[in-house]
């Protein structure tokens, strides 16, 4: 039966194609490949040539390593954004994420990808000489203040991250600090983790009414 | 800073693209789309080209209107199949879960939907014209009996499409036949809804110990 199951090689493939996606299982690799199969031929042209143009057209910005259609990135360009704050992250989303707070007004740097030596990657995977050649710039252009947001995730790989990084931004004698780490907002005390609670405690506020 | 959302048009459109895949939401498209930007070229290349080979190069059966790579599918092609036999479906996927089953060896035909004027869908926008078609010259060709087995589903709509069909075939003089309905294997008494547990009792079976 098993050679029976598709009924003709351009669907197998198609699924096979979608079901490459991370969390496409077969069964919904099949359901979204007999969808597409539906729609309009110019709608199908449309979404892979949307595909196709971002993998080929899209650019890094050059100082912050973020998406970019140009040479700089839309947040670098905006030189309302304090230049001298710059908030390390691990990736794109990381960005997008930070941006839609609304709460911060300085640039980033993309990381792209995070110290896993689990996963093969190390240091020099990563864009932490760029971070460290923008500091030399940053630095020698004027004795302002520079602070580094070390804007990692809180796992085993996102501090040992963080503190290579330190140490290797160190001597540029910047300030640098990591997110406030604690409780949620509506976050309920009896279902927090020790860690998170610990941090809270240690961490705690002056209470402002 | 919504107009700031997307470091980039490139992966805005592709976001917006991939967004229109059925139960696809807007942070599953992002991942997604950041996902393929770090695929080899090569590999998202032949993603896109696979979908569109599929939209742009599938055929159907002209016997049973399944998807098929050529004039005829390769169960209509499979001559040590029941050619009197023709179980009627609403779409692809039926068709390929019952032949998973490997408990079917006639024809089929894939009606390509199902009567539903909640949306908008008609019997002149299914194959019915074609299934009369294909009984009125297959009980032309020989005097020996014909079954059609409606394999649609149990709900108001297929109900609806089954007595439909039923109407125009009749003539046929063909038997025609439905899926059996009762508790699944393994289900539990206590949990079957009514229907399923009534149409379990009026159809009860001889037991075979």
């Amino acid at each position: 039966m098993i050679k029976e199951q598709y009924p003709s090689k351009l669907l197998e493939d198609a699924v096979e194609a979608i079901r490459s996606l991370p969390g496409v299982g077969k069964r919904s690799a099949l359901r979204l490949a007999l969808h597409l199969l539906r729609q309009p031929q110019e709608h199908v042209h449309h979404f892979t040539e949307s595909i196709n143009r971002l993998r080929d057209e899209v650019r890094y910005c050059s100082n912050c390593m973020m998406i970019s259609d140009g040479e700089e990135c839309s947040i670098c360009r905006d030189h309302s954004r304090d230049r001298r704050t710059i908030c390390v992250v691990e990736s794109v989303r990381d960005v997008m994420s930070i941006e839609n707070t609304g709460q911060y007004h300085g640039l980033y740097h993309v990381l792209g990808g995070i110290i896993s030596p689990i996963n093969g990657i190390g240091p020099s995977d990563l864009t932490i000489r760029e971070l460290t050649e923008r500091l030399e710039r940053l630095t020698a252009e004027s004795s302002d203040p520079v602070e580094v947001i070390l804007a990692l995730s809180g796992d085993v790989e996102g501090e040992t991250t963080a503190f290579y990084i330190y140490r290797q931004i160190s001597k540029f004698g910047v300030t640098v600090t990591s997110l406030a780490r604690g409780l949620g907002f509506g976050d309920d005390l009896e279902y927090a983790d020790e860690l998170t609670l610990g941090r809270s405690i240690t961490g705690r506020q002056p209470f402002h009414p």
